[in-house]
């Protein structure tokens, strides 16, 4: 029995630019099947290029672009190329996404961590920028880049343009690679006050020498492709000689995903008005983008409203970063069982309502705070918030009030 | 316009076995662009687990099993795991996969190479491995895993069961964690009098306490997905606090890519006799192997009748590593462009034919030796073989003959 290709199957039933887009894809990818180039196919890594000038109004160069498995996998690459173990120190803000503490404990690099401001909003501060780095500098450890993530995870801040200026030059003074960590570029809940811009727009109009990598995802947005891993890095101030190191680095592990390429492709090209398939597009992701910024808002408002909790109304990303008071007797209780005070707040919590959040202890917070991160991806946000609020007034209560 | 889903338009149109195991699939998995487990989707580790004790004939337990983005990020995050920089060795044999050098140089730890013997058809040879540990030791160096790959790359030699016994026990004597990097189990062209057996099954025959990893991939056998980027690997006699230590870092980079998972579940379960799409998928593995087995011996033939080339004919994996002879000439050309001798053979043997080998520089060998890697995938054997014949010819004539 002869069994029909599957374009032959989809043929007249799909939209036309969605099968046109899988022929193309095909033509200049082969097989979804073989290894691709080691960068990513050159014709995504085009596509992503006029995306990024698209977005910037700065030229962007093909090869300077490397597709990995994942913004994560080319965060690796990054630090694994620029640790020399236990010498170098790489800044992160706290609180972090693990990411970057967990990757720079296996290539034997240095956190050195600057604080957010929670009272300005988990603003990104210069001062704590360079107390890290004298800090460092006074302990032998040699700063050599520094992590921003833009917007913020799990504080969900967006740097606005001054401070990025800011940041680049404290680069240029203290002689740091850049790396700007902006895979929620597209989780703007509040454009028109807090809108995104690239750290590689911002070194371009200041013309600034800083050496940059800037990380994007297909695993956040409104698709959420996580599960193929896919994502981009592009290198600016780059020099032919490092990024011909990466080029080899990059091809120990053979070529990332194709299917995760593919679904980078789609990410930095989607639907044009105009074409079949743009109208179904522009409601799904209308749709997203407005029940994230809803929920976001509303649990925001209603935590604020809670006695001992303060909330960042975050203006992008996916995430709340609520602070809570705790009882002395709860902090007590899970002193007694070997747990931050968080954790237990987040295992109760997690027994109580099947709501589950991270503790603030595994991003970083400051010594006595207690913080968790929550979602905003959940629907039934009424049901949810008021599962948390009801809770979280019964913990205070069980362990003797506030 | 409702567009109808992929389920809908392949129903009815497709063997029945295959549209059951994508359902299945899906209700265990969800979508497949969602995170996963970081060890891997757990039904798909279950069908790991099952297709080794079926080839072994010993239990294997799922939650020894670690789904990965292809053989190669298993190694990675195994010797991640193993090395303190500069002071850790780790054996490697000589001609090697090159993924074993460059994964070591990126974690600082230090190769120890022991060479395979040509003469015995590229045989393990212990009294090399005895060598190589009592040399490191000498100079320091702590020598903590061994490296073996069976069916080897480039080799295609395969290990017989007297001398995996013997590597087992080598292990023991000198607390060494087992490698087996065996991607290449399903590549034999002789099993009659070539089998594959896992170092898996010798470690569990002898009852050794032996520390073993052995990896798996589905970039190779007869599908060579490798573009999907999947595969896994097991651990046998590893400790609950080291896979807990594993587990921790392969969460690091959230999950493997679900659809090389997909297709690592298609490898180790494959169509049964009875299926409807029995019949194909035999016929298809059955042609390749085949193919496979012709294409590798009569290259061997071949090119060991040409003068001044000898090649073990291998009875694995997918390649040729002959051994050239090369004119003095070419040998002092090469040493004026600054290039080795056999990379010089190499790039005139791709300007002359447009055939690509590796020169054996990338892999290793003996000191004055002169090898290349030689792919049998190539279909249209006779006409490439031919080619080479006549270069190789052309080539020794032009530098003033041997």
């Amino acid at each position: 029995m002869e069994y029909p290709p599957l374009a032959e199957l989809v043929q007249g039933k799909w939209p036309q630019d969605v099968l046109d887009r899988a022929k193309e894809l095909q033509e200049h990818i082969g097989s979804i099947g073989a290894y691709s180039h080691s960068k990513g196919v050159p014709f995504i890594r085009k596509s992503v290029a006029k995306f990024i000038e698209e977005r910037d109004g700065f030229p962007s160069d093909p090869e300077d672009i490397f597709l990995t498995a994942g913004a994560s996998a080319g965060v690796s690459l990054i630090l694994n190329t620029l640790i020399t173990p236990n010498v170098t120190g790489v800044l992160i803000p706290i609180p972090q996404y693990p990411l970057y503490t967990a990757t720079l404990a296996q290539y034997s690099g240095v956190a050195l961590p600057y604080h957010l401001s929670e009272p300005n909003g988990w603003s990104t501060s210069l001062e704590e920028i360079e107390t890290a780095v004298a800090k460092a500098e006074k302990e032998g450890i040699v700063p050599r880049a520094l992590v921003v993530i833009n917007p913020g995870n799990p504080t969900g801040a967006i740097l606005d343009k001054k401070t990025m200026a800011e940041v680049v030059r404290l680069c240029e003074k203290h002689s740091l690679v850049l790396l700007a960590d902006e895979v929620y570029q597209a989780n703007l809940h509040r454009p028109d006050t807090h809108p995104f811009h690239s750290f590689k727009q911002v070194v371009r109009e200041l013309q600034s020498p800083v050496p940059l990598f800037s990380f994007h995802s297909i695993s956040k947005g409104v698709k959420g492709e996580c599960g193929r891993r896919g994502g981009y890095f592009e290198c600016t101030n780059i020099s032919d000689e490092v990024r011909a190191l990466l080029y080899k680095m990059a091809s120990v592990t053979l070529c990332p995903p194709v299917s995760g390429q593919i679904a980078l492709d789609c990410l930095v090209r989607p639907p044009r008005p105009g074409q079949p398939s743009y109208e179904q597009y522009k409601k799904e992701t209308d749709t997203i983008h407005a029940a994230l910024r809803h929920r976001t808002q509303l649990m925001a408002q209603r935590l604020n409203s809670l006695p001992g909790v303060s909330c960042v109304d975050s203006p992008g990303a996916l995430y709340l970063y609520p602070k809570i008071e705790l009882p002395d007797k709860a902090i007590e209780e899970a002193q007694r069982q070997g747990k931050s005070p968080d954790t237990l707040y987040a295992l109760e919590l997690l027994e109580e309502t099947g709501i589950c959040v991270v503790p603030g202890s595994g991003f970083g917070q400051k010594d006595g705070e207690h913080h968790y991160r929550l979602t905003c991806l959940c629907p039934g946000v009424e049901e949810y918030v008021s599962a948390l609020e009801n809770f979280h007034k019964k913990f205070v209560a069980k362990y003797g009030g506030l």
